[in-house]
């Protein structure tokens, strides 16, 4: 059962301050040196290496010795309760020829958070909360046919081994989708990434992988579903995760990913400032373009000093994994601002400033970088 | 030739100063973005998982595509100047069996720097800036012998590909040896980490290992190496990583890790202070101990609110490799602080507050855990 922590408890951080501008605080750069970001000069990659997909943990790796104990229990509106082991469940389903590898690109909801003025206190993002994997796993709806679901199933709630707290909420790591959602044939019981197994620190040994939805759906760890007959409530899928004009608003569910591209930023980095230098003459650039939902992307533009062009597009054979362009940018002396953005077969494109949301979720706007051109 | 920009240049960040107290700037959270710490629960594992080990990168990156072009050359002062592919390299290590693992802790220089008042604007370290692999490779000392050393011969400066700004100084990352320390057996080119090749991130396709040293020695990406007559003095070698009192300060150069220890903290952390709340009674404390100069550790002693107790330790296989150390803590209702602290067969140990100097480099202070202790 959840526990509420009173919350003037004095392991909790003071209420939420909706302001917050200008610096930051101590447990937003803790929170910063933990979970790593993508160094976005590997977006050269089709898939991000190893390690260097960004991680957003909210509470601690679960210590895992060993997969061969590892178990997986799926229960409640159900009419075959059953718990198996992860590696019966592997073996099951090599057996049953449903391992299959799905390019994914994830990011995190809160990605471009540190860019809204003001800024909500949590995870300091500016743009580099994205990433793209190979995961191998098998699909999800398989392992709910084999419990065969009640009349009165409403919602799939997923739980993780991680426990920590959250809002004052002791709790584990959950999630919920709905029917629909998790029957999706591309959700997926996850066991490998890039061709190895899972890292301790990205779900080992079992996750879930839910394409085209923001990261927090791909629950880590997971080790127990639970059929439900109501809406879940958890803190993760009610208390957070929610886009939210202003601290009274009920606010709507962060549900899948809004369509974004980013560019790597060209020339060389000033170490402390992360600021840029280019030669003058021509310059590649580069970057990547995605829509979370498996809509195509259809038009990438870039822009210098306001004046837009069109880019090339390399269209992407994976439905949910993003896809690169390209453009010559014949630079000249003096300071410039780049831009890119991301057109879907929808028309759905990304403004030009950050869409404001309470806790800064769904942050597509188009990243500014910024650059010097000179000879050197 | 390096460049130097004016240090007005727009690209450069404003003077550092001295005292920064408080909060962190954009800048500081950029670099904390970038650059991952190691997550203090994975210090479980003898071996940091691949991608959870901490990442200090000035630069970018840079994007390699395949092994078999990477050259690596050696010049100047030696009597057969020579240029070859790492696939060369390889091959002949493997021929002359000279390949060899070596489980190596390494820690950045920096690490502890955000615990300092007043605080040194640059990457804001806590404590979670070290990490342990296993490296393979060949002793550096046999392609010295190969070029055979000039009698001139005074240092070996080793460059990196990653090209970038510090200081204003534009410049390959790069770093210098005394012959002495590069002719040292255990000093190493390599080319995988924990049984497979270096991420790009760590290094990809060939780096240095300097055991023993803070990060900053082992170079990454490494493509040449320069013997020189004199004392090296790019930025990398004399601008930065030497202790100072204060900026006018010639100081001393940075070299070997300092005897340092770090617990995993305990029970269950709140998502956004970072704290811990842990149940009543026996709590089993864990964690790591390291002497960087290959000199063992002989003693860890753990702290509850200021009463000191021994703990048990691990002897370690691996001379530069972090030892275990464990404690069986009783835990009472109310709030505590845990520390611990480690002392090497030399009898250095760790200080209670942090050594001072101007940029934050070699802080080895006991760290300070904050547990909340009740039913929950």
């Amino acid at each position: 059962m959840p526990v509420q922590l009173n919350m003037s408890h004095p392991i909790l951080s003071p209420p939420k301050k909706q302001h917050q501008h200008g610096d930051y605080s101590q447990s937003e750069v803790t929170l910063a040196n933990r979970n790593n970001g993508t160094l976005l000069e590997t977006l050269q990659y089709d898939v991000t290496p190893i390690g260097a997909h960004y991680l957003l943990n909210h509470f601690d790796v679960p210590y895992v010795d060993g997969t061969s104990d590892w178990q997986i229990s799926i229960s409640g509106e159900v009419n075959r309760s059953l718990t198996t082991t992860l590696d019966e469940l592997v073996k099951q389903a090599t057996q049953q020829d449903l391992t299959r590898t799905r390019r994914v690109t994830l990011e995190c909801a809160g990605n471009g958070r540190a860019n809204l003025k003001p800024r909500w206190p949590s995870q300091p993002w500016q743009v580099e909360a994205v990433g793209t994997s190979d995961w191998l796993g098998m699909p999800l709806k398989n392992l709910l046919q084999q419990a065969s679901l009640s009349d009165r199933a409403q919602e799939v709630v997923f739980y993780g081994a991680d426990k920590g707290i959250d809002g004052g909420n002791i709790h584990h790591f959950a999630r919920s989708l709905s029917i629909k959602d998790a029957m999706h044939e591309d959700v997926m019981l996850v066991w490998q990434m890039n061709g190895q197994l899972l890292l301790p620190q990205h779900g080992y040994p079992l996750r879930l992988i839910v394409p085209g939805w923001y990261g927090m759906a791909s629950v880590k760890w997971l080790n127990k579903i639970e059929v439900i007959d109501h809406a879940f409530t958890g803190h993760q899928q009610t208390g957070t995760y929610v886009y939210r004009t202003n601290s009274d608003d009920n606010g709507t569910p962060v549900t899948t990913i809004r369509v974004k591209s980013l560019l790597i930023p060209p020339g060389i980095p000033d170490w402390s400032s992360r600021k840029r230098l280019v030669q003058p003459g021509l310059v590649a650039l580069t970057g990547r373009a995605w829509s979370g939902s498996g809509v195509p992307i259809v038009k990438v533009e870039w822009c210098c000093d306001d004046q837009w062009h069109t880019a090339s597009l390399e269209t992407s054979d994976n439905k949910y994994a993003w896809s690169k362009w390209a453009a010559d940018w014949q630079a000249t002396v003096g300071k410039h601002t780049l831009s890119c953005r991301a057109t879907d077969a929808e028309g759905k494109t990304q403004p030009l400033t950050p869409p404001w949301d309470i806790a800064g979720f769904g942050n597509n706007a188009v990243q500014q970088v910024e650059v010097w051109c000179e000879e050197f």
